[in-house]
């Protein structure tokens, strides 16, 4: 998602050209394309499946929509099995019109519902907890302390965490919560990008890394301390970066991972 | 400001025609205004005045600027004074450029060197923490518990809090902050609008009360439980109200704090 304008098997060749080692495949990157391609292209590559993205969005006020979305997620879980994809990234979602706690406690629910095919496949889940900015819609997990209670609260090593700069950076208790994180075990993913200042757009403007006021170092340094030896992922949604020519992009992605992450 | 397009007079009259009892006044809407002029003007419409806005942005890599931020806020409560507003909101303020704790620092440092001045002019100082969305340069205050945490340290009576729904109404510990603000006596203002669903401006997209997603009427009966009894300020920034009718708007404000407040 990161070179939107490129089609996936260009991605994988290009990633490659530049010297990435792994990929994260949005669903709709790889629609009409079969598991066994998938698989071949990442081979060809020499690309590491990294994540597949995004199941979740388990709320709603609607009983109907929240089964909707468990049979989506399991089918998701089918989908990254085939492509032997081994994480799902959960965004949890939320329902504007119920409480919060309502939406947690629907997407408690539904991690339950689905963890035990998620084990069966040997796909693992990971929360991914969301900027406040998106509490309305997107995740009623807000804070790496939710996603902690909430992997505690399953204690299963199918269940786990992807952590990303951009939604917590500002979180005074980040380092203790990514300390706890590590001791549970439930590191399961990292992304970075960078807080552009200023911020002109909720959903489509992240900024490399050195664009921003992000301490990606930092914040790298103590998922390494708590024991994270995955993949830095670089994850920028940017309107301004997907206009670019992708080549000069991933040129810039490189530098940018090299000197400010 | 909720009114911008009125000036200062008209709303001043405006908002009496429609029962409104208190006003808070942003700096730029009085300048050239005479203190004598503000004070009649609420007297004639039977206002009282409840904050000055807004004091603040404190930290800065610059220590010039930090020292010139300072005597702003000063002049603010000599301003402040002469016009009798007895409470002075400061949004604390953030440098990019400087890690968020180091910031977190200035406006401690900062805030003890107004404090005393504020208590001899007899105007006390609110901390508005922010949403973290405004964590790159507006607040490096964001949420109630740092605002608690800031508000303990000093244990003065001329500091307190100001809380805003918009700013904290995701956060899963409201409740007990809003509680523990109370218990040590600084719930000191409460603004109140809403959070559009869909956001489209990260400053000037509020809601009225009751077009959004933010539970408004409990966490006002948690301000009142927890010993608040002040002015509810309708504090909404809103390019598509501000574009209305300003009497059209006022109407619509009154029916929302009515029926969703």
């Amino acid at each position: 998602m990161t070179t939107k304008p490129l089609k996936f098997e260009e991605a994988c060749s290009k990633y490659a050209g530049v010297g990435v080692k792994g990929i994260s495949i949005w669903r709709d990157a790889v629609q009409g394309i079969s598991a066994a391609k998938v698989k071949n292209c990442l081979k060809e590559n020499g690309l590491t499946a990294v994540s597949y993205v995004r199941g979740g969005f388990f709320p709603s006020t609607d009983q109907a929509k929240r089964k909707a979305a468990i049979e989506d997620n399991l089918t998701m879980l089918q989908e990254a099995s085939e492509m032997e994809i081994p994480l799902l990234v959960i965004v949890c979602g939320a329902d504007p019109g119920q409480p919060l706690q309502t939406s947690r406690e629907q997407i408690r629910n539904s991690i339950g519902e689905i963890l035990g095919e998620a084990a069966k496949l040997g796909v693992r889940l990971a929360i991914e907890p969301l900027h406040p900015m998106y509490a309305d819609t997107r995740s009623a997990i807000t804070s790496l302390k939710q996603a902690n209670d909430m992997a505690e609260y399953f204690n299963d090593e199918t269940l786990g965490i992807a952590v990303d700069v951009y939604h917590l950076w500002f979180d005074d208790g980040l380092k203790e919560q990514i300390n706890r994180c590590g001791r549970h075990n439930n590191l399961y993913a990292f992304h970075i990008c960078d807080w552009k200042v200023p911020t002109t757009d909720m959903l489509t403007d992240r900024g490399l890394m050195g664009e921003g006021c992000i301490p990606v170092k930092q914040i790298r340094g103590w998922m390494e301390e708590a024991g994270f030896s995955g993949f830095n992922e670089v994850e920028i949604f940017s309107e301004r970066h997907w206009a670019l020519d992708q080549d000069r992009f991933l040129a810039d992605i490189v530098d940018a991972y090299r000197n400010h992450s």
